[in-house]
């Protein structure tokens, strides 16, 4: 499962493969924009040639939820996504009584259908290149005003593409590292239904162990609708449906969002995750998730409702654990510093290029200095400030946004433009559950770690804890804040700065008293790493258009890309993964034993499925986490799968594609047709599927 | 606190300052040997004069216990060490009804002294050099031969030193990274008792959060006593009892036995560790704390029994943060690799030098792909099988003993000669506490995680869990053993292999089902790492040598040594700590709330206390885990202390000394002396002290 949210502070960068800095991307390499695709290499490669009808109905038939991917799959707004991108809404919608992301969820007529809290679904109307106002905005500046320029031009150059318009959104997204700003238009449904989950056991069977490995054996695949005005939305362009599986080397495209890569951040960059950065969050990481593991075995309410909370923590947990290995390959570190040295090498040979740019890797160098005395403070305070507690989330929401909405809006940061603080509104308004417990600890243990990392005589610590202890702070604020009532943030929300100082609630109390230390380690940050680092990215991003021309394609930023392969497994010290997996091979794994245990349904059916069913494949694709749920399409357009995972290689495909060992791996149509029919009796969803 | 069990694998090395490779000990720097001690320079920086009266008096009152240190301190066996160096005792003793760890333990007659299980103390003897014998044996060897014909030559070695004498103990030690090798005769007592031991609320007041920093506020001080044939032994050497606290400036000794440094492995090594070793260990480490935290939290038995696990875990948990953060020190890196440069060149510029050792550099940087290849293997399945499960241990020890026993003594590995099977007989006749959530918890935690990084299809992992899941193998493994009863132990120690064979014990069983793979790792590992590091850490040990002369001291390897410096504080950043605190201060720093609630005993003394009585101090002694429960010993050779933590900087120290910032912190005889006659009212100990 590749699912994460988008990293904090990750930054568009140019690419180019790992391998070889100077030569155009390898095959089948590549994250490509839909302004900038390699029609003529594709057509070289597969014999396809991707016309604009092709192109048009693939990127408006793509949508993008929160942190996945997905497409339309109907006329009526039918949805294709991978299970694990519902198991938020899934988990919401359950209670003690009924436990949808354990047994699934089956709406066999519309009106069964249930509203997915906060999910929306966004389809890519348009691209608008406003690089030269983003980067007129930033001349002359430094720092903070650097930073809020910038801020201010993007926001001003979304209210051009998107006015005052119903039922859109404008993102002003970097690409090739600030070589390029672009508006991208979205139309946005806000009211996403559930429409089919399978259960967990078959959706992710295996479990943790066998996660980001192959051979796979999961029906990762869920179905949302689109819905407007209470009516199922009509979608024009939808991909078709195609049941039977692709034969090894087949050509696949997959369409997607892929959230984040980091192929072109300096040595010094990446050096400073490897040992600082990627260290502290998995060490933190590690012991929250012992926690959690410890108190799942409390209880079977326990067990349901930390399970969403692990499975996002173990599998942001092996992300970075693959993206470490990569880091920590000496041979890997060694020609990311060879291709740094040739470029410089470049550079300085061209006088009036190396005046231009100046040195912008020794600026990023002397910057690691100021992450290095920062990270920690700025870390526990700010960027993990709470925990992911979801009361502290909102308390400092409604601050901040009340902090903001007092100034008039060019002052405010992007962060709070009026079409953010329209989300945030919404955002806040969704019935979210809060469980309490699990709130309870993420508070301690982030006040745990903070007093552990920052020592108990930091100011910061201090502040937080005054004389009270991580445990009983925790548990108070937890207990008394009135917060996971919407109509109590919405009556804050209203109210504005004047309600909140008013308020008793603890927790707003709490915000109020302590967010401004993460507020001034912010300010330094943008100062002394996040402007100058910006500045310097996209001085290597000239330098590197410069000397290698533009045939690149850009880092990730969770916008919408296209990449291509085909359906092929790996070699790797010596043994052969083969591309394929059939639903028979699952009887063979099953233990009986979780997560080795299939569902009753499974059990039940397994004489009416056709074992030589292809369950999941491998393709070539260069895909990373955001791509979860994306469509993977045939040559035709037509859709014969959804990806759900990459094998452990291509997580450090963050750095660099090598296609030699980088896979994508997809749950097949074919198996979800197979077992919508005879496992789930899902005979009106087929049909709307397959016209049968 | 800095109490930690020796790292499995660790040798000895020669050192020289990690800031200047080519001149000797810095000022203050140097774990000494009592055979080659700076006598001279002592002298000239401190003007005292180390007699042999007064090194014989100090080194006969010196104990060792099992990972710590400690000292006579009357003529009646009478032993001070760290509280923390007794947790283990405390803990034993303790049951349902009676917290000893909690509630401290006072005997006030001899006959309320108990018996600590498996507690033993040992005082240096002799040392006797036996280098060319056990290089000797190695010549013209290699792989696992060389390992065993050296394994041989100590066993043969220290039988010649101890011979059949009862209650003395023959260890051979390696120093100077091989270039050196020492049979250490012991007095050996294994009847010790427990005399005193604060609650633990003071002794670790301000818990994991304050360790290793400073200020600090702990009587982090117990007592002991020796016994021989159920009477008190009488002690002709031992520390005289100073109640007066020392003055800034003053020299101070310490002595005792510093566990292990790194100060002379290659750069190659060094990364080794950041870049794999230290992490996994962290990760894992950190899950299992946030397992025994959330655990702990399930009740009050929970939390006692889990409390000397956590103690454990945390302290070896931040020793390893500590350390990280100096090999993430791009200088130090630097600096290191400027050292290992300076001395290759050297080498190279003598031909006949370079002849004699060829490159060891190259060889062990070659060893450390067998290290990446094999390291996560040989951790899971062998040097960290079981997890910590004392059952598990059992089993382990029982299973491979009685192996080891069916040889002749000579083809016995070290760890199984005559000597130490005898040890091996009495660990497991000991009376040891099986808790069996934790025990589970343990095997559960390895099994996963063990499943988790070498994935579920690795031989190993299909060997352990077969068709069972982690969870149900562990829990009916714990349940089902009858290993938790010595006698149980006895019997199959008694039965052999045979006995191990017919049993249907399941631990038993599951041990001799699945110890084979982690044999044949060690195998592997001796044969690929082990063999060619230690062979080409000699030659680097010659060169050093050659290059460098021999006033330099070795690395730590747990055997007696002297560190002299003197009571300072120091400046990091801008900031002054002062070195010394007083226990006024203890009530300023307390909050009510763990860990910095004070016991009732504290607080209802408080107005009895001399508020200025000094109560930690700091020094640059240079000392690492291991030290814990050193006396601190003045110029005439009076105990005014006992060491029982570095701060923060002093854990780089395995690394390198820093006499600007790595500080030694001890609690004080003047803070022992005020709180044992006006909190504890032990008027016969203080009376055995002080004759007052």
């Amino acid at each position: 499962m590749t699912r994460y949210a988008l990293l904090a502070g990750v930054a568009a960068a140019t690419l180019c493969a790992a391998a070889a800095a100077s030569t155009p991307a390898l095959a089948d390499e590549g994250m490509w924009t839909f302004d900038n695709l390699p029609i003529e290499k594709i057509k070289a490669d597969y014999g396809v040639t991707l016309d604009s009808k092709w192109l048009d109905d693939v990127r408006l038939s793509s949508v993008r939820l929160a942190g996945c991917s997905a497409s339309f799959v109907s006329k009526d707004g039918l949805i294709l996504t991978n299970n694990h991108c519902v198991l938020g809404c899934s988990s919401a919608l359950s209670s003690e009584k009924v436990d949808y992301v354990k047994g699934g969820f089956r709406a066999n007529l519309r009106e069964e259908e249930l509203k997915c809290p906060g999910q929306t679904a966004e389809v890519l109307l348009s691209i608008t290149d406003v690089t030269d106002q983003i980067r007129k905005a930033g001349e002359g500046k430094a720092g903070e005003d650097f930073v809020k320029a910038r801020d201010a031009a993007a926001s001003a150059a979304e209210k051009a593409v998107c006015g005052d318009e119903a039922n859109v959104r404008c993102q002003t997204i970097s690409f090739y590292r600030g070589g390029q700003y672009k508006v991208y238009k979205f139309q946005r449904y806000t009211d996403v239904r559930l429409v089919f989950a399978p259960e967990q056991a078959i959706a992710f069977f295996g479990g943790d162990p066998d996660n980001f490995n192959f051979p796979r054996y999961d029906l990762d695949a869920a179905f949302l609708r689109a819905y407007q005005d209470g009516k199922p939305v009509q979608t024009k362009n939808f991909l078709k449906w195609n049941a039977n599986a692709p034969k090894e080397g087949e050509v696949t495209f997959v369409v997607g969002n892929p959230g984040s890569t980091e192929r072109l951040l300096t040595v010094s960059q990446l050096e400073t995750q490897r040992d600082l950065t990627i260290p502290i969050r998995q060490l933190q990481s590690s012991e929250m998730r012992g926690r959690l593991i410890e108190y799942s075995k409390s209880g079977a309410e326990a067990k349901r409702t930390a399970g969403d909370a692990l499975f996002g923590l173990e599998n942001g947990y092996k992300v970075f654990y693959g993206r470490q290995l990569t880091l920590n390959d000496r041979a890997f570190m060694d020609a990311k510093r060879g291709q740094e040295a040739e470029l410089r090498a470049k550079v300085k040979a061209d006088p009036a290029l190396s005046a231009k740019i100046g040195d912008p890797w020794a600026d990023i160098e002397k910057a690691q200095v100021a992450v290095a005395d920062n990270f920690l403070a700025y870390r526990q305070l700010e960027t993990e400030a709470g925990g992911g507690s979801r009361l502290y989330g909102w308390a400092r929401t409604l601050v901040r946004s009340a902090q903001e909405r007092a100034k008039p809006a060019a002052e405010r940061s992007a962060d709070y433009s009026d079409a953010a603080l329209a989300r945030i509104e919404r955002g806040l308004a969704a019935e979210t559950p809060v469980i309490a417990p699990i709130e309870q600890m993420r508070l301690e243990h982030w006040m745990l770690k903070t007093r552990e990392y920052l020592t108990v005589d930091h100011p910061g610590v201090k502040a937080i804890l005054g004389k009270e202890s991580p445990e009983a702070l925790s548990a108070r604020l937890v207990s008394d804040s009135k917060l996971g009532d919407p109509a109590v943030r919405k009556a804050l929300w209203d109210g504005g700065l004047e309600a909140l100082q008013a308020s008793d609630d603890p927790m707003i109390k709490f915000v109020l008293a302590t967010e401004g230390q993460g507020r001034a380690l912010k300010k330094t940050w943008d100062a002394e790493v996040t402007a100058p680092v910006e500045s310097a990215a996209e001085r290597i991003a000239q330098a590197r258009f410069a000397v290698y021309g533009e045939s690149v394609y850009p880092d990730a930023t969770f916008s919408l890309r296209l990449s291509y392969g085909k359906v092929a497994g790996w070699t790797h010290r010596g043994t052969t993964v083969p591309s394929m997996t059939r639903i028979g091979g699952t009887y063979e794994r099953a233990t009986g034993q979780e997560p080795f245990a299939l569902p009753q349904s499974w059990i039940d059916k397994q004489s009416a499925l056709n074992p030589q069913t292809v369950f999941n494949f491998t393709t070539t694709n260069d895909i990373i986490g955001g791509n979860s749920g994306s469509p993977v399409i045939n040559a035709k357009g037509q859709v014969i799968g959804t990806a759900f995972d990459g094998n452990i290689h291509s997580l450090g495909g963050a750095y660099g594609y090598d296609g030699s060992i980088n896979r994508t791996v997809v749950v097949s149509t074919a198996a979800i047709t197979e077992s919508l029919t005879k496992v789930y009796g899902m005979n009106s969803l087929v049909k709307e599927l397959t016209g049968k």
